[in-house]
């Protein structure tokens, strides 16, 4: 791969910001969220229509990352910690249901169409997980992060990344035709979730005391918000080594950090970064998009449609009855079903593992990619749809948007 | 090059930002600027001692050229253009005596050494143009950016990095045997020039009422402030395809910007993303320093310093008289001569062609780079000493810091 010059690099940033604030505000005037327009934007620039931006340019890939860790950074200051722990029975319910019931599903699916064994596994477990980056723009940009509904998602969908990535690390190792037995399986899923408890319980110690201290020494300017996005990539960084997920480590960061008394203005600062990196992200989830798959007088496009329309029922309706696992939960629970259901990076990492080491063929994972493509489309729109549509719940603006609408 | 992995690149990230703000914060501790800690982070994590990051890094390359052109959007912001118009005669000056006097004192000394003429022609290039984001952060950290003698620097070190580029593509010319006629020269000149005074006459008639009618308009929030960088950017790569440099098209960006009615606003959003970007661009201008060249037991390197010292004499002697060129300015000569004196990204590019077509061996290629070394590592406190040692001179804190203290 050649690589970018400068103001080529300058050039494509431009672009980038241009169609997605273009986009975004078009998606806007029709009453959908701006991140729709962002994830269109993504899709008309990336190689299957006008071919600027590659879905794997590494600059802009790594970019995207951060852009994606900043928004899980930012929906964590915004949580709180003992409010998401008083909806965990029902997140966890929502979670386990929700990987249980499209895994089952899924397989299911592929085995009556007479697929392998191995092809079923890799399918079912791409609709495993959530990708909360979407769901949580959407709540956030309606302003409806606080609502019960929204921490239940929020909560399921940090859980079910947990158990996607413990998932993900069976099937790599089932497809590269390794041994699993209880006791890795065990180990992993302890690693993973230990993680997400040690950070806590450590942090819950270490970090109110630290931001105290540190808040009263002088600073050169910015140095909180640079202090505070050091936390989460170092998190991150360790999450993932040990075994989780950058995000949610990056998320943990945010729970820690919004409950000391810094935490509102470490979120002004962090926002504002995150008006640059997080619709990197969105776009770049556009560009993984290809058109031509959508074709259907294309001849091979059709059984590859006609795969991807059963994944896609098989997923929205498997999230979708999650959303109504935890039957002693008073809240609309529609919203938290469709809350979950867009996929994303997991569910591709899934497609992409498999497609490498020859488990699925082409048309199998072009199948998986517009599954996920499909379900993160779909989301945004619905959830608007569900989230207006009751009289008087209109929420009042935030005191925060306001103050940002000058910055 | 091998792909950097995500949870590595965050790691980074945390390595660069944490190295900076402690390098920085003990650098202040001694009363010397930040930058000088940011450099010497650079340094310290660069391959020639901890090889933690690599100057020829793609990723973290592109991340330090949007740094310094955000740093130099910032600049311009913060710049009166009537100001900086006023003092127009004097930067001009400045400029060309600072071009001419280093280029025929560099080729005098490379010429009694008895080195070639295309070897003295490019060394004598490489000590022209001075690097302006060292100077303008020192001048920005001690808040004397308004100050006459601040403008004369900038205004001088944007014409000479002008003038530096139309000198880099003469001598690109000359190291590959071509024939350089007047006319090329004419033109490339016109060109450099043309776009800076285009971008701003026609930049002056369009932005302002733009930014009037985009204020009225309602925003989500962050919008101003993207809108700008992009305007930035795409002055940028203008520049860029008009052959000049992109750090130009920022600043001259900056400067339209910074007369609108919303230049504050769009200021204090720009310096948010600047906390993040322009410390990248100062570690790794560091991370280009290769400290084994300064062993002055090793026998190869005793040759590289006679000839680092001499280039760093003239260096300095040729940028601190031009700081006396313009005779009839009444203001410290002395802070625009120090000024100047750094020199940066032209030179380096000047010294890696140089060495990439074999016109220089890689001796007198690391005298440059030696040369490039010391006199941006001496500027900061040189110029801190200047600029604090006039009893009664402190200014007063600048408000913008008290407000972005807790930010």
């Amino acid at each position: 791969m050649e690589h970018l010059q400068v103001p080529q690099f300058f050039g494509l940033l431009v672009v980038l910001f241009a169609a997605a604030k273009l986009l975004g505000a078009l998606a806007q005037g029709i009453g959908q969220p701006a991140v729709l327009g962002e994830l269109l934007a993504g899709i008309a620039l990336g190689t299957s229509v006008l071919g600027l931006l590659d879905a794997e340019n590494e600059v802009f890939h790594l970019l995207a990352e951060l852009g994606v860790a900043i928004l899980l950074f930012e929906i964590g200051l915004e949580t709180d910690l003992r409010r998401l722990l008083q909806v965990g029975g029902a997140a966890s319910v929502v979670a386990v249901v929700g990987v249980v019931l499209p895994f089952a599903l899924g397989y299911g699916a592929c085995w009556l169409l007479g697929l392998s064994n191995l092809v079923a596994v890799v399918a079912g477990a791409s609709l495993t997980a959530t990708s909360v980056g979407i769901t949580a723009r959407v709540l956030s940009d309606l302003g409806r992060l606080q609502q019960q509904e929204s921490q239940v998602i929020l909560g399921a969908a940090v859980l079910d990344d947990i158990i996607g990535l413990v998932i993900l690390s069976v099937v790599a190792g089932l497809t590269e035709g390794q041994e699993i037995t209880v006791g890795t399986v065990t180990k992993t899923t302890g690693i993973a979730f230990g993680f997400v408890v040690a950070a806590l319980l450590v942090g819950s110690g270490l970090i109110p005391p630290l931001m105290r201290r540190l808040a009263k020494a002088t600073f050169a300017p910015g140095t909180l918000t640079m202090l505070s996005l050091m936390l989460a990539l170092g998190m991150a960084w360790l999450a993932s080594l040990a075994g989780s997920a950058t995000i949610i480590g990056a998320f943990a960061a945010g729970l820690l950090l919004g409950r000391t008394e810094q935490g509102q203005d470490i979120r002004k600062g962090v926002v504002q970064l995150g008006h640059f990196f997080v619709p990197i992200f969105f776009v770049m989830v556009g560009t993984a998009v290809d058109v031509r798959l959508l074709n259907p007088f294309h001849a091979a496009n059709q059984q590859v449609l006609f795969l991807a329309g059963l994944l896609v029922v098989v997923a929205v309706v498997g999230k979708f009855l999650a959303g109504y696992a935890p039957i002693w939960f008073r809240g609309r629970k529609s919203v938290i079903g469709v809350g979950m259901v867009p996929r994303g990076e997991v569910g591709l990492i899934f497609a992409q593992m498999g497609l490498s080491t020859g488990a699925l063929d082409p048309g199998i994972f072009s199948a998986i990619m517009l599954m996920v493509m499909v379900t993160t489309l779909m989301t945004p729109p619905l959830l608007k749809h569900l989230l207006t549509r009751v009289p008087g719940a209109e929420p009042p603006p935030r005191l925060e948007d306001v103050q940002e609408l000058v910055s």
